[in-house]
């Protein structure tokens, strides 16, 4: 398998920590996102995604695309270890706790929106960073609520085994602190993240540890 | 079961389509976003649903959210008929359409978004019409090109059945169509998005055909 990712990216570390709990190798094909206009633009990686985001995974013959969709692929195709409960309603306990970061913040803070905000509608550097925090609190504030209160949750979102929700928490919660967004008001989202650093298949997909990595 | 609702949610919309598929009965609840600074952050809906946003479906003592956890949930409770393939290739297809415009393109433009823009960031008319159409139409243009090459799409995205990704394409269509954004620039999501619509189970679920419709 070949995944196309940058280090940064939330996405792309989201697949990189599901590959590396599956235990599978994959070849590392960096796209840098602000190089040259950004890399995953141009018609070399369009040739692959045309969506123009990373991450992209190949399979074989297949490209596959939209983190949380690339995520279930490998579930599917690569049961062990189970990264969902059995259950239907912890299924979607542990799904809607990964969308609610997918969907509702990520989405709006990601590059190519700060991007718009900064060139389109010419908001300035501090406008920028008072909308990404709208975001990542409004978010976490409900999320930690949830969190706090939900039986299921242990070490980890659910229990004490990852699930794709902690894929996504933690690259959430690392964008956060990048953004001097003080963690510590969301005690359980914080002790969740920093238990999850803790496990070798997270601490290997962090940015830093990319081949890429600045 | 019970959804908590308001007809011109997309979300909301989702899941109507998905359950009237499944051929599944529910109460329908509505929940007013505008009216009195939005029903879905008073006390009353909080208590359902913490986080403030619609759609929520009660099931016996669960209440399930993020309409795509959601539609996850009652395809593995009431598998029939499908709404994803059986191929986790072709999952993943049907998946990735769906989020992408759950994850790209939906988030930039619902109505806390444009709240905020407009109160907050205080762009003006043309300029929050601008950002609707920005990221409708950059979305739509990757789509149309992944839906006008793929082999797998049909009638409809994957075939002629319903899938989720049709849930979501739909819904997202009538909003492009909403904000005068000219729908036949794609002709294979505007011709996916017609068909579906023809289909009964879709058709019931349309914003002008619930309760709440203004």
């Amino acid at each position: 398998m070949k995944l196309y990712s940058y280090f940064r990216s939330s996405a792309a570390y989201r697949v990189r920590i599901a590959l590396n709990l599956k235990g599978l190798d994959y070849e590392y094909v960096p796209v840098h996102l602000l190089r040259d206009g950004g890399e995953q633009l141009k018609p070399d990686y369009r040739a692959v995604n045309p969506d123009g985001i990373v991450p992209a995974l190949v399979d074989g013959d297949d490209v596959l695309t939209q983190s949380l969709a690339i995520i279930e692929y490998l579930e599917e195709t690569h049961p062990e270890p189970p990264l969902l409960p059995k259950d239907p309603s912890d299924r979607a306990f542990v799904r809607a706790v990964a969308m609610q970061i997918a969907c509702e913040i990520h989405p709006l803070d990601n590059l190519r929106v700060l991007k718009y905000l900064k060139h389109e509608v010419k908001i300035d550097e501090d406008a920028k960073n008072a909308w990404y925090r709208h975001w990542v609190e409004t978010g976490f504030e409900t999320l930690e609520k949830r969190l706090a209160s939900d039986k299921r949750v242990g070490k980890l979102t659910f229990g004490d085994t990852p699930t794709v929700a902690d894929l996504c928490l933690v690259p959430q919660v690392f964008n956060a602190r990048r953004f001097k967004i003080d963690t510590s008001q969301y005690p359980t989202i914080e002790r969740i993240a920093d238990h999850a650093c803790s496990i070798e298949a997270f601490a290997k997909a962090a940015p830093a540890q990319q081949p890429d990595a600045e």
